[in-house]
């Protein structure tokens, strides 16, 4: 009864904290992580606590396998080589530059004693995944480009699982375990190219089932599998439970979504992880602020400074390094979005689980634990904030063409005057004013509206791409208020479960006709704002 | 880790029984307790033990809430007094004759020594709710009138709580409170009313913020705090948790979802609490069967017979006493039904909660397990496998003739097609979307609504049962609009008191007159598929 209450009070306060950040257009992680520190802080309640196993066995492998799901595979693959660059060699090189940068500043000047290279390594393995959920968020909103999206997010999903590899063998070594380069490498190969085996065969096998399965709870269950049984049986045998998830739900989104799925049961599963992701979001975000120890963070205040600017640094140069390298390819990174991508290198979740799961006794665990959360909350607030004027100032923002602009403009003001016209029109009808006062007004109205609406034809004519994007947007939005009538017919028993399942098939099916048609435009318009062919 | 893999190979378990179920036409719940047993035996892996944590945190809210936010108010308020009668006195009724029945039968017969009249009725108030998931499912499926369905369901949503606060009373006596007949009746009042109290006031908050919030991830989450916030809230101050959650559940379902709920969202918040009941549902009927201990269960095969056949007997008594009372009231229930209603009284997871929920050193607890448990396997089994044949001989399955499904597809589309007509119009009229592309769409949508109506009227020329029913409808949906006319004109003073009374007196005859014809034409129409008229 009390975890359950605890758990009504995190979703109280997450809802409360979302409703508000909306409202104050706040970005919602930064303000649950913002909510969960004052909380905590002020002892509000008795949290559950971020434990090794809640975060590896419930949140990890449901957040990896969502983000994984969406992950659009064919523009992943067109950008594979810029994302393995940074998500692989990116990761060990970050780490060995955070260490050498840190391990003087903290352990050399002696700011703590006995803090050698061996620890700064162990912390850089740590806090070297990025989690970009915050930021991933702001770039829907603020229109950047969708290919400097996809490796944002492709980066974060691959680097989690290196991370987690790395780490492991870092911590060995520390622990006293012998160390060769050959070795090592091997070990790494091992553990990352069975896991994505394993997440391969598991992604596989659900795969085979969702395609002669028709029932769309079946089919979410079969996702939920996919998530948890390809992290747990990885795990199991010692290999990379997160890469194992990373595959299983590539192949989910990308294979069996698209061949094994109705349209209605594509609908429930979307709707489904859509959810899940949510909920794990709004609490893992929360906790993180709760777990924190404000005091003792406060008191290692240097060393978690040290270590931000030495992870920041780190980032930078590999970006920059990585972007040096990709203008000898086929996929280059223009120089201000390299600007971007060190920027947007929050970190999350991962973080806290790997330092939390270092042994009691580990050398340094206390000043660890402090330098990852601190590194973690000072990377989601200070980072998280100033993405929006980063962007806005490196002109990454939706740089959408004159065409675009005008055209919201002129919509916005159609909007605006046909409502006018609307009220006008009411006032009439109940008599509230005079009538010989409304006529003039509604002139004046309506030739505002005929004005804009010569300004959105003119601008149609000289594009197509308006007409086509209005066009899908207004089926999709008729296809749902269709949908939920139905829904209502059969819930008042106008109509029986047949009949309700039989026209559902139908409208789902037109519903991802809809969507696939939408994409397909945005695809198209995403080159015209802002992609590679202009830098 | 542990947990988490036994999680995932329960989920696996439940989608290969439902595979397998749905291949061989098999009541899914049955096969998932008969699986769960051939599991439990062969000591296939360990799973979560459904103790009174994992029921009372996680799974009962969640069912009850679904359930409750399902429930057509308008339908249930119909069926009023049948549903309250069975519900209240009835389980008090059932109680009561099967303790009768039983502690003879066991303890009088020396059976088992010391099994006196309170162990009865101990047995008998855990056993009494009733839990028809498996035959709802079935009653869809083969098209029983909808007003049965609705006793079915309403009387188990409210038995639950009844069952709960006769268990707690009775208990307390048996471990030596003090018992009087007016304290009973008291408590009974405060725990179920304050409860019902509570649901209704987190229900009334929650129906507020959904309204003023547009946003589908925060509305599912806060349709989760209204399931469980209510639940533990009560439960947290010694009322009735499983009263609050049905109360807040029906004012979620039936006020909030319709009036705060935009078409997206309310799609979205009903696909994740069918999943999540669905979800639910698997894992408490594997575990029922994985829970039952079947040796230990053979040895006690006598008195679970006996108490098997005194809970049928107690029920079926039950169910024809109040069928005979409701004779005397407009809500008559054909004797057909009470066969059905008696037969559909299967037993589930509030009654293993509820026996396990007894302390450990409770007099005769281990064979009180039995009992429950074999019973509630058995009705599952035998009553939910022998329910198809029964309705079938009892002629109450849908015969729907042709005609009714043609009218009801080409109904539904009508309906959609005309929600999206409106929803066209709409965004025609706020200009969200420029005319020049709505134009196609509307054409089209038009072309639909000709030929589904051509469709319908073509229907009706065959038969004028359809005609009738609509007309009906419409004239009750004029009524309405006239009197909410009269009462706004009245309220703003336009008419004055007396007009008012004398017109809407008039109007509400004309409604009530109305809706004795509507209820003709549908009783005539349920007459179709065996109704009082007939019996």
């Amino acid at each position: 009864m009390q975890f359950e209450l605890a758990f009504v009070l995190l979703f109280a306060v997450a809802t409360a904290v979302a409703i508000v950040a909306r409202y104050f257009k706040f970005p919602y992680t930064v303000a649950l992580v913002v909510a969960g520190l004052v909380l905590g802080t002020a002892h509000a309640f008795e949290p559950p606590h971020l434990t090794k196993g809640l975060l590896f066995a419930v949140i990890l492998p449901g957040l990896i396998f969502e983000a994984a799901f969406h992950v659009d595979f064919r523009k992943f693959w067109k950008n594979k080589l810029a994302i393995h660059a940074l998500a692989i060699p990116g990761v060990v090189a970050a780490v060995a530059l955070t260490a050498l940068l840190l391990s003087p500043a903290v352990g050399g000047l002696s700011l703590v004693q006995g803090f050698a290279f061996i620890h700064a390594l162990v912390f850089a393995s740590v806090i070297v995944s990025t989690d970009p959920i915050a930021v991933v968020g702001l770039f829907k909103m603020l229109g950047v480009p969708k290919r400097l999206a996809v490796l944002v997010e492709g980066e974060s999903l691959l680097n989690d699982g290196t991370a987690v590899v790395l780490f492991n063998l870092i911590v060995a070594v520390a622990l006293g375990g012998e160390f060769t380069t050959s070795g090592a490498v091997l070990d790494f190969v091992k553990v990352a190219g069975v896991g994505a085996l394993i997440g391969g065969l598991v992604g596989f096998a659900v795969s085979q089932v969702i395609e002669r399965v028709e029932d769309a709870m079946v089919e979410i269950t079969l996702t939920v599998i996919a998530a948890y049984g390809s992290f747990v049986v990885a795990e199991n045998f010692h290999f990379s439970g997160v890469i194992a998830t990373v595959v299983a739900g590539m192949m989910c989104g990308n294979w069996a979504a698209n061949t094994g799925m109705s349209a209605t049961t594509r609908v429930a599963v979307e709707s489904f992880w859509e959810y899940l992701a949510f909920a794990l979001n709004s609490i893992v975000f929360l906790l993180i602020g709760m777990e924190v120890q404000l005091n003792s963070l406060l008191d290692s205040w240097v060393p978690i400074l040290l270590a931000y600017l030495a992870v920041l640094l780190g980032r930078a140069l590999v970006v920059y390094g990585v972007s040096a390298l990709l203008r000898l390819s086929s996929e280059r990174v223009p120089w201000r979005w390299s600007a971007v991508l060190t920027w947007s290198g929050l970190r999350g979740a991962i973080s806290m689980v790997l330092v939390l799961s270092l042994p009691e006794d580990f050398a340094h665990r206390e000043l660890l634990v402090n330098m990852t959360f601190g590194v973690v909350v000072l990377s989601i607030i200070v980072q998280g904030l100033t993405m929006p004027p980063l962007l806005r100032r490196l002109g990454v923002t939706g740089q959408r063409d004159v065409y675009q602009e005008k055209y919201e403009l002129a919509r916005g003001r159609l909007g605006a005057v046909h409502a006018a016209l609307g009220a006008l029109e009411s006032m009439r009808r109940s008599r509230d004013i005079p009538a010989d006062v409304l006529t003039q007004l509604e002139k004046d109205y309506e030739q505002k509206a005929n004005a804009a609406e010569q300004e959105l034809s003119s601008l149609k004519q000289q594009t197509n791409r308006f007409h086509e994007e209005e066009h899908q947007e207004a089926v999709r939005r008729v296809l749902i208020i269709e949908k939920d009538s139905l829904l209502k017919a059969y819930q008042k028993g106008a109509i029986g479960k047949e009949a309700f399942e039989h026209l559902s098939t139908e409208l789902d099916e037109r519903l991802a006709q809809a969507k696939d048609a939408e994409a397909h435009v945005s695809l198209d318009d995403s080159s015209v704002d802002g992609t590679p062919v202009r830098t």
